[in-house]
């Protein structure tokens, strides 16, 4: 069976590659792009790349248009999508690549987003840890009519700590998180700060000091998987490659932890992942392995010295920290089968 | 008056850099440059760029070429300085901006390098608190023989953390350091990692896990400025750009210290220095304001929510990080300006 | 029916990009993947990005490991094809990544190449006008038991210029190519020019003025496409993207031809092709756009006032440029759809 | 005698650089730095690098407040300094950097920029030869009160051919340039083609097929140097560099001249220059070698077999592109030694 889709805000980059996914996808069929600014122009203005959807033409980013697909994907400005969304029908499949719907607790939204709170929805990260049993957040998804697709940094870290986290090898207190970030999370946003001249050469931190507004989401999803009240420090670095985050992630170790526990510990959490491998002991991923995959990579070690676990992950902001979620999200929702239509093999070099 | 000098490894990055400054010195005369494979060939067909210099021949690096010398540098493998040097005149100002001479304590040699132990020497990092009483490390390079160039991410580090170390407003416990590097600080090192298809758009970590050797030349700087038993989570991650460091270290905050407090203590530290420049709160360094220059800027935030100082501090390792480091070394060594001869004014974009 | 496949070469670029392709290929299954030096390694050492074939472990490149596979693809240092594919089943398809067998008068061989010369094979570039009635070169591939992918940069500019050829529209004599390319392409070769020191921030010419080894191969390919004695300026310049190849390429147009219909005679070359678009008039394309593809964008101008065709082409060179040209002349060789396995659009930002 | 300065368009990458390199002149003082949108800011809020000139403030752009200096410098979107620079006391040097005063030909202003037309000033490209004797500019430039500095890629390819036109070895007509540009040369524009995440990993072309606007500025140029009707295929190249131009220019040669004559006539034309350096045959540059420098270097090799002489030149569009030729010809236009405060050694890697 072919389900039918429209993608909201087809003109920017995280729909971009919801597009470039779904073209190859076995069971969707594009039916529907649209933006805001950039309606009535021709897709191929504006994603060049995506040359098996050339003939396709940007409408209006509307309930209307958007309306009779059995699947709705928004890519739209934070703020936006809330609205949208509540006007279309509640049977439809709507995956949300923004903000809007990831936090549960609106005082978080307040603190870091603020504007009108819309409530939360199923969290599409399917191999997150949110049970005390290990259980993970495929189970929520399937059926789901409503899912917000996560934040690529939140993903990122909070998939490079959750196995710790549920098995009680680190402390929930005091991890620090520092990413390697390129550009194109920021979108098509034009401030001089994303100009290629600003970024070349360069490494740009942001967000410094607790600031960023995905730490409000990691906390969230580190509590399910079994922390209290974690604390977190997190910086972003921009730095020149168009695609991909590298989140390196330390947390206290508990006492007479080891390194082979350690070890031992992520690569069950993540055994059975299609997409979450775990390095062997000694290895760490690089961003170019997993660039446009949904795959995710993961090192970790003990620096005993330093009594710390130290977690690196490699992910596609824009694939499996966006899109690849979306889809992945969305496959699971319609008891597709989780894998289909997504890469898991990177582009390299 | 004008003062001979000699550069061994001038084929490398690190002696192209010390030439390029060298050369637009007002005190020095580049009279000698060698090498060790590359003996033999015009300078020019390893240093294209240096145009000033492109009536200079590559010699030998042995005492003989090296001997007769006001001063030399000596940008050589880690293991090749000490043998090189003990052959020089005591007299012949030596510096070092390899690794041989750098580390105090011989166990520290023995476990992150090996080989023969050649002895410390004074350390190239004017900027650093080593005294309880904020005595500056400058002091002890006025009328130096013999100096130790610090590693680039030692240097970055130690110059991050040293003054909340020295008044005591972080713990010295549990720092955590990340580093966006350039590759340019490996040299012409020929191994598949360094490749460019391997680093373009690509963040690639490296040394994970409490493995790097400038673990153990930080915590000696820390317990200088203060520490009793630093410990330090230290991941390098290369990025693509050919020079430049971005620091990104955090401490846990003691109890009651303030944002402003914070801000003030690093201010302090460095009010006087002319290449050591603290960014007003709420700014960020990136590192492309220092690239070309001897100047280090840092910022520094207090994150209330995560209990942590986080500083930011770009600096470009082949200059400040290494052969600007040494001349301004050997202009205190010497008597001459501290700031002779170097720039503090970044090449950007 | 599944065709088994090995592949030879598997630790390299070209390598790794035949694998991508092949492992997500409906009518091959990898059976087979051998190296020289990386011999007994695990794939997954050498190609960290390819997941879903980390099972594997390369074996030596001998004609016995080759040997009892439908088909081989060689991805070797040019000069060891020759030798290994005459030792294989002349029944068993070969296709050569490398440059062994492209050139079809063995003087251009001797004076590009040298060494020992085995004879061309069937050219992989199945939308090369290679007839006066227009005849495309994937008649020639049908059933084809050995066949030459074609080098990168000569198959972007030999697909840039021959329809202008073809049609008589440009002159065959002037043409000047400037190619801005990749550092891939030259493999994992460990010269001191691929250092991402040297590439990273820098634009570097190289095998300017007439003696790079694809000049003869794209004559060769023009003269099929209609040219007597085409004469051709070509400079490849490297630049810091991984992969891509933007050529530029320009002819003297003939008297009394215009923009439109310069315009029609490319697009009427490739209307039918699924690989090769021609932009509309005023557009031109960038390497982003065909990056993980086999797509081919083409844009063409004609510049009144310098009396030149100018043309524009986006290749990826290990995908279209390398591998997907030998996975498709394969298709083509075997009986397959020509487009089986084979991406069309790109992965960008 | 220290000269008070003023630098107009002061928040930009060309202002930026003028700054940089006027703030180590021996014989000016920065006294003024003015904007548009950003009057009133500090200037180190746009341009972080020039720590020496932290305290200054940006003021309006107005006659007025560039009044009373000795020189004015400039640097401002085309069409603004026309009616700025008519305001400005007669004896006040003003140098433009921007390209309202390069065009001799009304027609050709018309045709490539509109507007206004404000007159032509001596242009400021001190090193190329305006007469049938081999004179060099640098004698209009001596005591001139108004001087359009070059468009970078203007000057790129002027100083590439204008040896072999003057000379009489190369056909002026059907000239081909490829450029592969940095976008710093397009100054802090909040366009999509500039961000980022559209120019890293990618090449991409722009105004081609004849519209460049430096494309009457060259042939002006070349008009100088000797030759009548120069036609010229002139394609820019956005690649991901923040800054340089890599020209690579091609001529037909003419019957019966050789690689050793084309040599020694590129020799010959810059062999006293103090910033234009011909490489020796066989060599050609690369941009990093430049960056950071007021160096040109020019590679020039003759290929027999496709009939055309090829240049490859390197500059760094921002200093010797822009500012640095700004400030050379300010130094010949006041009797200061031509090379004062200008760096001849790029900074690499």
């Amino acid at each position: 069976m072919t389900l039918s889709v429209a993608v909201a805000g087809a003109s920017g980059y995280a729909g971009g590659e919801l597009l470039r996914i779904l073209a190859d996808h076995p069971d969707f069929e594009i039916r529907t792009v649209t933006a805001h600014n950039n309606a009535g122009h021709p897709l191929a203005a504006h994603q060049p790349h995506l040359r098996s959807l050339a003939h396709l033409t940007l409408s209006e980013s509307t309930p209307e248009t958007l309306a009779g697909h059995d699947v709705v994907f928004l890519a739209l400005p934070h703020g936006r999508s809330g609205e949208v969304a509540a006007q279309l029908a509640a049977d439809t499949l709507v995956v949300d690549a923004g903000a809007d719907h990831r936090l549960e607790d609106p005082a978080d939204w307040a603190a870091f987003y603020g504007g009108e709170y819309y409530g939360s929805w199923a969290y599409g990260v399917p191999e997150l840890i949110v049970g005390p049993d290990g259980a993970k957040q495929r189970a929520n998804l399937a059926g789901a009519k409503r899912i917000a697709a996560p934040g690529c940094n939140a993903s990122a870290v909070s998939l490079s700590l959750a196995p710790g986290i549920h098995a009680g090898v680190i402390e929930e207190e005091d991890i620090v998180s520092v990413l390697a970030v390129g550009p194109s999370g920021a979108g098509k946003s034009l401030k001089t700060m994303y100009l290629a001249s600003e970024i070349l050469g360069s490494a740009n931190p942001y967000a410094v000091g607790g600031t960023h507004r995905h730490i409000p989401e990691i906390q969230q999803n580190l509590r399910k998987a079994g922390a209290t009240e974690p604390t977190l420090s997190f910086t972003p670095v921009l730095v020149p490659m168009s695609r991909g985050i590298l989140a390196t992630s330390t947390a206290r170790v508990k006492p007479g932890v080891t390194a082979a526990q350690v070890q031992e510990v992520w690569e069950a959490a993540y055994a059975d992942e299609p997409f979450v491998h775990v390095l062997p002991a000694g290895s760490v991923p690089r961003t170019a392995d997993v660039l446009g995959s949904n795959s995710v990579l993961v090192g970790v070690a003990l620096d005993q010295a330093a009594g710390r676990v130290v977690t690196v992950l490699a992910i596609d902001n824009l694939y499996k920290g966006t899109a690849g979620a979306a889809i992945q999200s969305a496959n699971l929702a319609l008891g597709l089968a989780e894998t289909a239509g997504l890469s898991v093999n990177g582009v390299a070099p």
